[in-house]
């Protein structure tokens, strides 16, 4: 029975084995009944589509890893809208030749990925085509007060990454290129290759944002501080904070309403937050920043967080080209006030830089001040596109 | 430049392209800002996909129609849980050499079958594919005293249809074979094509329902019926309507909370209302409905709607199959009360058709009191099955 492929089970059969994954009590209709946003907050919804052969390969990507991979990437655009997941429909179409429990490792892996955010899947499609394509659709909820865009960002904001950038094209080089790495010990291969095949989305970022935040512009928290600070034991292990220099919440002096229509809340929100996720690439999210902002950038090199053992592993060009544009690192570049980024980086997103700031004009300079690489102007033409 | 491919302009040139399709404010961002359920409404979520040469065929189907029928097929699924559309998403990958004309008239289309509705497409993800896929994320809103399911016929329910089953299926069948349906008159002709290419979501049937269920049930309707009959002038336009016999309906009895939960609701349903849509078939429907709800089934042929013209056209074994699994008529099958569902026949929801009833045990049993046909079993097996 392991060897069934899809062909053999029938549409029917694949629903039930991919039931246990979802919640009983809500699949199996023409439409899931899906838990509706929390009073005072907003919907938010995201689509990604994942196609075999040119989002993932059987030879770098386990079916486990390619559910993880289409969760996180969806997941990981809801946090760069400061959204908390609610749930997922996943649009699945294949080959009838594709093994049943290729199928159920898929979902096995989306599973995985949602666990920790108790986020559940909810519904979807099972469909014939002679390709592998994961279609998800996310849903999340956020604060009208704390809704990021692209289109924020202001002349002397900084731009802050929250994590390293080229670990995951590193790890996609590793599973590709046998040559290549030989020298890593295997703690250092094993998480370079993590990086590639289980990104993290950082939904964890937003509580220690919002924290930031809460130090700077009570207005903007709604859910007090606590005495201890509370994103230690969180997902960001090894932050580093000073509960010492913390300054203390005052009540928040403009409570959301119960019902605040889109337009209205949205136009009144009192900072604007900007961010992206870098899933297209670092260069990408800056330069898409940058355009949906109408603005420039200028961004160092030398300040950009990259996985340690990188230099010694490529060509100083290679390393270029992986950190700015590899791709699918799956952190978030946000452009705060120079004040909230000190904070943030310093008190509470360890891993996190600043690694240059917002101008006028509509430039994105890349430039190294140790000299090694010429200054570089960005184009969104070098990103990701996908076609 | 009419003869430009999407590899042309590349991912960004699609996306502008294709933002004139959307609300200006919420999209080019990681996620879109959706309008929340109105109070005291469930949220409800459904996926489809459709996949060139498995779902649709350039023999038979412009990308106009491509784009309205996969809208349709969403927005029919909505309403077989009763509920009303808020917005869409769309997951698009394609392959390079699709003329970016082609994919400017898949979303003319969804956006004229959306139209009526005021339902905007509020994002999604445009990504390279060898193989065109369109996958659709609605999303709609319900009173949780209104949420129809397949699981809750009874015995002694009557079966709906709301429509003519077999006109999809002829329709292709004029498209695809030149020598077929050669003495039927234009308008026929184009009336069973439109039927295949520009299928309606029954959306329509709605509000008739919920007026016929007034009519029996004032608790289920929080709307108030006003003196004039509301559905005359709606989707429905030959509607025949004994406004003389109309029941007047007192205030609502049991009023929805502002937030009730999905659980505690959907248990409390006063009469908990059973629907599918027939877009796999009108047998794969029953069958499906007799299954969730641990049912069987005794279905009439004769009392089955057809297209008039159908037994002319085809063979007697042709217009059964075509009838029962020619599938993608997008009609609703509600399994109501008889006296809710003779009210709903008669005096709201013209062209509907009571065609048989649920029984206890669990076979599906279609028969012909005028002999043409020998009875049949209805099984899963022989509806339209994606593998």
């Amino acid at each position: 029975m392991t060897n069934d492929v899809i062909r053999d089970i029938g549409e029917q059969g694949v629903l039930k084995r991919l039931q246990r994954f979802c919640p009983s009590d809500i699949v199996g209709d023409d439409a899931a009944i899906m838990p509706n946003p929390e009073p005072g907050q907003l919907l938010v919804v995201t689509t990604d589509v994942l196609v075999d052969g040119i989002h993932f390969s059987d030879r770098t990507t386990s079916a486990e890893d390619v559910g993880w991979r289409a969760v996180a990437a969806n997941l990981s655009d809801l946090a760069a809208m400061g959204s908390s997941p609610l749930g997922i429909t996943v649009g699945l179409s294949l080959p009838g030749d594709v093994a049943v429990s290729w199928v159920e490792r898929l979902y096995q892996g989306m599973s995985e990925c949602l666990q920790p955010y108790n986020t559940p899947i909810v519904g979807g499609d099972v469909c014939q085509s002679p390709v592998i394509t994961v279609s998800i659709t996310a849903f999340g909820q956020v604060l009208p007060q704390r809704v990021m865009r692209r289109s924020n960002a202001k002349v002397g904001d900084a731009i802050v990454v929250t994590g390293v950038h080229g670990a995951s094209r590193v790890g996609l080089e590793l599973l590709l290129n046998p040559e290549f790495g030989k020298d890593l010990n295997e703690k250092e291969r094993s998480r370079l290759i993590q990086a590639h095949q289980r990104p993290k989305p950082r939904l964890d970022i937003l509580p220690q944002l919002w924290e930031s935040l809460a130090s700077q512009s009570p207005i903007l928290n709604n859910n007090p501080v606590p005495d201890q600070p509370n994103n230690q034991g969180g997902f960001c292990t090894n932050a580093t904070i000073d509960s010492q220099k913390k300054v203390p919440l005052p009540a928040p002096t403009n409570p959301v309403p119960d019902q605040p229509s889109v337009g209205s809340i949205l136009n009144t929100s009192p900072i604007p937050l900007t961010a992206m996720d870098s899933s297209d690439g670092l260069a990408d999210a800056i330069a898409q920043i940058c355009r949906a902002s109408g603005m420039g950038a200028v961004v160092e090199w030398d300040a950009i967080p990259i996985p340690s053992v990188l230099p010694q592993l490529a060509s100083p060009e290679q390393v270029w080209d992986w950190v700015l544009y590899g791709g699918e690192d799956f952190e978030l570049v946000l452009c705060l006030s120079e004040p909230l980024a000190q904070v943030f980086v310093e008190k509470f997103a360890a891993g996190s830089a600043i690694i240059g700031s917002i101008t006028s004009g509509t430039e994105v300079c890349l430039r190294d001040s140790t000299g090694r690489y010429a200054d570089e102007l960005l184009t969104l033409s070098r990103g990701f596109q996908h076609f």
